[in-house]
């Protein structure tokens, strides 16, 4: 601690000590911008003048409905206006934002609505059935609010009370529940499940306003950046987009549903610069039949699952300044990058694409990055070979789950964040994932790097999506087992020539010994849901039944 | 507070809550970029690899030397490479920073070492003569380090220490001094004297890492750029660029004096395409002669007194992209800027060049602004007339003047940061600086604003720098008395003459009773030191003697 002369007289006030919270990006860009577009869907555009009246309305008429401090509000919703609205205005009532995945079933979404104990549920009108279905499960049921979407496919359910007439009951003069410390949760996101147990990872207010201004650092973003919602809103809001493109002053270019042609159609319209995407975004980027030349410089974020090589390639060829970053839920974003060094751009463009997949290094504005091994935390040297677990401290990292304190003392286990992510270091200094810890095939007693494998199997011409795990054998102990899915029917290899693909470009012993071709099972962020494929791959009846069904 | 699921569980940990601190920028610029140049100064260049390296040298060597937690470390230099290495090296031996005005004369200097208690004093070999002096007054002197400089003027004293034996003392792999608490002093600033009575302004990691950020995210700034600097990094850690280039890996390009040949030299030789610059600085770039076309684009921050519109509009039609800021010492940098609206391209040049002066509104990343009646704190209507205080409240607010309880407690009265200037804020929100506090002219009840005045008398073609004070009158209580420091003597105007140039454009008793023509006394930071020309302007001998003599 510190002594003498500046031990005392220097204490925190009002005036130099404020909580940190993305809610005051709100007023600052309304203020600055007032008639700038902030809200593009469709046809409908809002300023941030009548964005900003529109989420102080909601926080009123949730404080009005009885919501109190440290009361779950959730929303289920494709990338919609309201999703933007419910970043500022949940927690401007002072309840936590719950954000749920569209894509879960009826039963999914209860056990989010139950464990959350949630109060209220805002819901996207296409949504409104299974929403529904999953507060039938229920024996305390949140009140209900219609989100009606003129973009929407199914109509609204003229029963349930409706989010414009709520917002009319609100005040926009309301001044808002302001966070009383910056350690307060924000917002509560459920993990994706790719290993089917939801976990609720509570982020606080210091946390998404640090990793806002991590985004915004990390990425050099531009003021009034034209972003297209590509990626996911509900997803670890956004990589906290939501919030960091209202602290730039914006404009958010929504999107119900995104495809290609989605993509190139905002980039067109509505001068898109700026977007993030998923790996499943990346390919069907990579994949676009009719490619337009693009009009104007557009920046890419792309993380999640390693990308293969042979995808980031064919998005950069194609114009796209892509960064590749990585991120977890639990830290609230994407705190790591692959900055492109100097230097690199005069390699051979295979060693380019070696380079780009490597996750990278940490961002100015994140604290703590080692690889090592997870119960002595002794670092890995920095050889590209050894692998150990990641491990992550930080400012951006998650509370922790919510009611789950078993769970928030493994995962914080020696003063580290455990990702489940294995990595490897190069002599750089660059981390690159080699695998999910569960991921890993043990075969005769070496470790295979199931990415390795799927990398190579990227690079063949008719493949969209690779997916490797493990299959028990009585031999190996494990072998590697492939499920593929093609881009098309046209172009259509056997097992044995996919097999064979590898065996010239692998160690005998890491080629897969099966090749399964099907449509591969994603969360809704795009991520390929591995513990499906490893339940299946352990029994070969049950493989057979997927596959003639797919 | 909450309570419910979110009250249990949710603690802070190491591996989620980690202090605050610019000094991790350092070990991030040489683990991503260890090969770019991170530092220019003449012929010399040092890369992040380098500079890292050395900075830990610093620290480990001012800590074998018996440097504690607390103690602070001073240096008094111009904008050398020591300087930034001052930035990281000094903190990281747990001490905290003290820069020192270089043009302070002897007795200003051994204030600061005695009021700061100083362990230890760093000095560019030529001002060692002046910290000699120094030294020799005080009763406790600190241990002396000369840093020679191959650009320096004057040789080195080898009777002193010297900076690179100092280094050579240190290790390279010393793991630094880390702030246990994010509130914790880094660095320790001198108010520059507008009124004659220095004062400790004592910053914490906390609210200089936000600076940084603030920075990078207010400014748009990319990574990479290259930064000159004009602006003294003694004046407030240079607004904290000093740790937010670093955190964009940036390139501190150095200056041991400026002139607008050696920004168009820095320009032209070392890419320089970022600076920051007081109005004595805009006015030298106004003024060139010789100006060459930009050969890439360049930006600029400016701040200070507020600007004359004459100077910003000529370096904006030279083709710079000038944004105008402010800030103070008290809060660590520029937290509110004139950020530039959509639809204002379109305005005629006079309404252009009347919007641009004003201060504008606050960062994204600063939480509090108000114009307001001091005492009730009563904000003031906005029709940019009525002026009230400027009152700020946010987290790059100083912790507090140091051993000065009473300066500390008034600053921060109402639970605000009393900024001491005078404001009115216009119907958009924006801001505007009128006038200090202190240089309001009362003339037969009515305030006049001394910024009014001076505009004008900018705006005539022989004036260089003008400034206003207010001279006592019998009949009137006050009237205005300007100073005029000429651009050159052969185009120059009588007292008369710019009398009748103001009778054209300003209200009759808003125009000055007297003008005296004069090189005008400035701080060290390019402001004019208006309490010389009070005393000055309330005895008419004293006026003649010194308007003789300069």
């Amino acid at each position: 601690m510190i002594t003498g002369a500046y031990a005392h007289g220097l204490d925190q006030s009002p005036a130099n000590h404020v909580p940190l919270t993305p809610l005051g990006f709100l007023d600052r860009a309304a203020l600055v911008h007032p008639e700038r577009v902030a809200i593009i869907h469709g046809e409908l555009q809002r300023t941030w003048a009548q964005t900003r009246d529109r989420c102080y309305q909601l926080a009123s008429a949730l404080v009005g409905r009885g919501i109190h401090p440290g009361d779950t509000v959730s929303i289920l919703s494709p990338n919609t206006p309201a999703m933007v609205e419910a970043h500022f205005g949940i927690p401007l009532s002072g309840a936590i934002l719950n954000t749920i995945n569209h894509r879960l079933d009826a039963e999914g979404i209860a056990f989010i609505l139950r464990h959350s104990e949630c109060k209220l549920l805002l819901v996207d009108c296409e949504y409104m059935a299974v929403a529904s279905a999953a507060l039938e499960r229920l024996e305390h049921r949140p009140a209900l609010i219609n989100i009606r979407d003129h973009l929407a496919a199914a109509g609204a359910d003229s029963q349930v009370p409706d989010y414009e007439s709520l917002l009319a009951e609100g005040d926009a003069t309301f001044e808002g529940v302001w966070p009383s410390t910056e350690w307060q949760p924000i917002a509560l996101n459920y993990t994706s499940g790719t290993t089917g147990d939801p976990k609720g990872v509570v982020v606080s207010h210091r946390g998404t306003y640090l990793m806002s201004l991590l985004q915004m650092t990390n990425w050099s973003l531009p003021q009034a950046p034209r972003y297209l919602w590509t990626l996911p809103m509900f997803h670890a809001n956004g990589w906290c987009f939501t919030w960091a493109i209202t602290a730039a002053a914006g404009t958010h270019v929504c999107l119900r549903k995104v495809s290609a042609e989605t993509v190139f159609d905002g980039i067109a319209k509505h001068q898109v610069d700026h977007f993030c995407a998923a790996p499943t975004v990346m390919a069907m980027i990579a994949n676009a039949s009719g490619f337009r030349a693009l009009p104007h410089p557009v920046r890419v974020l792309t993380a999640g699952s390693p990308p293969p090589a042979t995808v980031l390639d064919a998005v950069v060829s194609m114009g796209f300044q892509v960064d590749h970053v990585y991120g977890i839920t639990e830290v609230a974003g994407t705190p790591i990058s692959c900055v492109w060094q100097d230097g690199w751009d005069g390699l051979p463009d295979r060693e380019k694409a070696k380079i780009r997949v490597r996750q990278g290094a940490r961002a100015a504005a994140f604290e703590g990055l080692m690889v090592a091994d997870a119960q002595t935390l002794q670092p890995v040297p920095h050889d590209g070979q050894t692998t150990g677990e990641l491990l992550l401290r930080g400012n951006t990292v998650m509370m922790g789950y919510l009611k789950n304190p078993t769970a928030t003392q493994n995962a914080f286990e020696g003063g580290w964040f455990h990702t489940g992510d294995v990595a490897v270091v190069h002599a750089d200094g660059y981390m690159q994932i080699t695998d999910r810890c569960k991921d890993v095939i043990i075969s005769g007693g070496e470790n295979i790097s199931s990415v390795e494998i799927e990398d190579v199997l990227h690079s063949h011409a008719a493949v969209l999506h690779a997916a490797v795990v493990a299959q028990p054998d009585n031999k190996w102990g494990e072998v590697p087992c492939a499920f593929i899915e093609l881009k098309s029917e046209t172009l259509s290899p056997t097992e044995a020539e996919l097999i064979a693909y590898c065996q010239a470009r692998l160690a005998r012993y890491k080629c897969p010994s099966r090749v399964i071709f099907m449509e591969l099972p994603k969360t809704a962020t795009g991520k390929i849901q591995k513990f499906i494929l490893r339940q299946q791959a352990g029994s070969r009846e049950a493989i057979l039944r997927l596959a003639s069904s797919g």
